[in-house]
């Protein structure tokens, strides 16, 4: 048997669909995880694809199987689990080789990691991996951060397995150490709100309208024909019309209204806060999934104060038009901080390119990646996209239509956290002249923090410290 | 000369106003500087306190002028030149010593250099002190991190310069290590949103209703004599009515609208969102912060959207009471993460006792204070304000007049984030039963997460996966 050209460490959901898909592609790939008896059954499932599969129960021939220099992708749990494997595995290794962790890591501990390994020439690639099981399988969006040399080795493999879109592998280098990881943050932060906008949408339909879930579902499948298309619209259709086996009600209408999360939204507002910028829309929907959670008090709040939310008429074009505008935002938002986190570290990120890997592939994926994409290509002023020509049209038309739901929906006490985040950076960003000047003026007067006056230099304070 | 009772490092703004407080309560202070040159000024300043003072050029001269166990406060900037300061200090220090960081330090470096120096028997203290130049001086608010044997040593001098609050002194001992800077950096978050609320309510009777500044000013003066009276009330009445001398103008129409931020405003938006909550009101606020600062991309904004924002009349009226709900939500916001933080790290803070210190000598002092410490007397349910029934009658009455200005505001194209973000906590908590089933609907079809079905346990899968 011929040596393998990469291993992969952990068969878990996500890292066996990647074995599979390389195998499916004609590369020789070790396979090995923790629990060994995981292995077999793996291997028996893998029907042709057995073939180009070389399983192995100990971790040293795992390594020895590998063509030199070596590439081994670790499908494991980040964080403590991710060091213990490295402690385990670099006395193994040797110059050259690269490691790459496939997880949601942290990218703060993908630049240490690779810090550390650089003394000994191990090379460590962080990168994200977005679609799902799915995608993982059949052609995932991966988002890859390391050295040149690392990606010349992978190249070709990450290369064959992507997703394509237009014929364009949705795979690229995007930069050193946490770059890859800090791509797919803000890719998960952007996809919590543009979820929890569809979340207020269904709910606007559902409680100020009346509409049943399939008739929201379909509304839903129209949008994914047009603008809106999207992998998130398209599933929210799927997933409003099913109806549950047991009850013979709406799937929704059985599943409790608490959401899970894990670490990739909270760290994208964490990051964004800490570099001086806010993604707010991203934190509405950290906060929204938050306080579904508390059930218990809201239900308690319910009994004092009503959740009764009023009735109101929305046209769904008007609808459609606001989400548009909303998730124009959301993205904008969200390479806000891509642009900000490149200057921080020094990544150059290619704001198009990034745009293109999540063309297809990845759960953010959406027609309105092609305009964003494009819009990069113009350079827009101040790398913000809501002040691109492709996009201030659109804005301009579909603004108003966000308006009317955001007013609508405050009046009848719907919650729509993450709409109004997105009108109120809008209506923010619009004020040339806003109201931080009150701000200023308190600071000085409390804690002579100074303030810049209009059209000079130089701090100043106010009279009332003369 | 007899030894000093404490000795204070740092001689700028906040330092030498507690030393001379502290001198004139009668103690013996040992004052140092870096810049050694500052402190003869600061003595000849002085005037009859000097006798107390005791100025010294040598750290070592400084240190060894000190009772033991000794007592050395810091008013320095807090970080790298906090830890220096330890490092040199530490050397010329005995057992049982104590040091305190009275600067706006982050906790998790108060907690880490309380580790470091128990190793060598030396108390570290993390001690928040509100109130600017003016608290500091005549009477700061205090809010006190470390150990028992500490608190011993400084409750008599702290008590002693305190605010005082109907005759009980604004400082206790909170809990351990970070406790004290922990629940300061809660203090400026909350002031942050305050703050920001103030600066939209401003917007709106302006750029709404056009009042001129004065007239604004006026409002908040009569404000200031019922149940929204608060410090930043009574100065934003103050600031609103000065004239700018060179000018002519109103100074807040002088004053650039680019308002500044330090750590503490993030630092509670980023541990709320890391301990899994949301302080939407004070993430708004630094958002709007961090927002006003990109100046060239709003006037660029405003030639393409324009800034125009609609007319609308409001009365005064509805206005107090949309403020009043909305500063409830923003301290309920507040509280819940000093409970979250106080479950995490174990601190037993009294929620309580924090608002009465807090009534007194710090920014956010309010007349609210009151109805808060009352309302966690009787333990509100979840340790949730908002469930108070100090609070729900009060909330009920008033928030259908925060919904009317944020409707308003949200129609004629005010930013009002923080107004927004208050009302879509509360809309969002007052559901019993929210979207976020969609949102785990999604989860589970493109992720196989799973989710829980109402009224049973476990996990369970939609029929997608079938």
């Amino acid at each position: 048997m011929t040596q393998a050209q990469i291993g992969v460490y952990g068969l878990g959901t996500m890292g066996s669909a990647l074995a599979l898909n390389m195998a499916g592609h004609g590369f020789e790939v070790a396979v090995t995880n923790r629990e060994i008896d995981w292995i077999a059954p793996f291997i028996a499932d893998a029907g042709d694809l057995a073939a180009r599969l070389h399983p192995h129960n100990k971790l040293a021939d795992f390594v020895a199987d590998l063509k030199t220099p070596r590439v081994i992708l670790f499908m494991i749990p980040s964080g403590a689990p991710m060091d213990m494997m490295i402690d385990q595995i670099t006395p193994l290794l040797e110059s050259g080789d690269t490691i790459i962790d496939g997880g949601n890591a942290n990218f703060h501990d993908t630049r240490r990691r690779s810090k550390t390994l650089k003394d000994k020439d191990i090379h460590f690639v962080g990168m994200g991996v977005s679609g799902g099981e799915k995608g993982a399988r059949h052609g995932p969006s991966m988002m890859v951060g390391g050295t040149e040399h690392s990606w010349h080795q992978l190249r070709p493999i990450l290369r064959a397995i992507a997703a394509t879109y237009q014929d364009n592998p949705c795979v690229d280098h995007l930069g050193p150490d946490g770059a890859g990881h800090f791509v797919k943050t803000v890719h998960n932060g952007v996809e919590y709100a543009d979820m929890q906008v569809i979340a207020e949408l269904y709910g606007l339909l559902r409680y100020g309208s009346a509409w049943p879930p399939s008739d929201i579902g379909k509304l839903f499948e129209e949008w994914d024909k047009g603008p809106l298309k999207s992998y998130l619209v398209e599933i929210t259709g799927k997933v409003l019309q099913y109806t549950d086996p047991f009850s013979g009600h709406a799937v929704v209408d059985v599943i409790k209204d608490a959401a899970g999360q894990k670490g990739t939204g909270r760290w994208t507002v964490v990051e964004a806060v800490r570099m001086g910028q806010s993604t707010n829309m991203i934190e509405a929907a950290v906060g929204a999934r938050a306080w579904s959670a508390e059930k218990e008090t809201r239900q308690e709040m319910q009994n004092h104060f009503g959740g009764a939310r009023d009735w109101f008429t929305v046209d769904p074009g008007v609808l459609a038009d606001a989400f548009l505008a909303a998730r124009i935002l959301c993205y904008a938002q969200g390479f806000r901080i891509l642009d900000a986190a490149s200057k921080e570290y020094d990544w150059a990120l290619d704001m198009g390119r990034i745009a293109e890997i999540w063309r297809a592939g990845c759960i953010i994926r959406s027609a309105l990646l092609d305009d964003i994409s494009e819009a990069f290509a113009d350079q827009p002023p101040h790398s913000q996209l809501i002040l691109s020509p492709k996009f201030t049209e659109t804005l301009a038309r579909t603004i108003p239509a966000l308006r009317t739901v955001v007013s609508a929906a405050v009046t009848g006490g719907h919650a729509i956290p993450a709409l109004s985040s997105a009108l109120n950076w809008f209506d923010t960003m619009r004020q040339g002249f806003g109201t931080a000047n009150i701000i200023q003026a308190q600071r000085d007067f409390f804690g002579y923090h100074g303030f810049e006056r209009l059209g000079e230099d130089g701090q100043h304070h106010g009279p009332w410290w003369d």
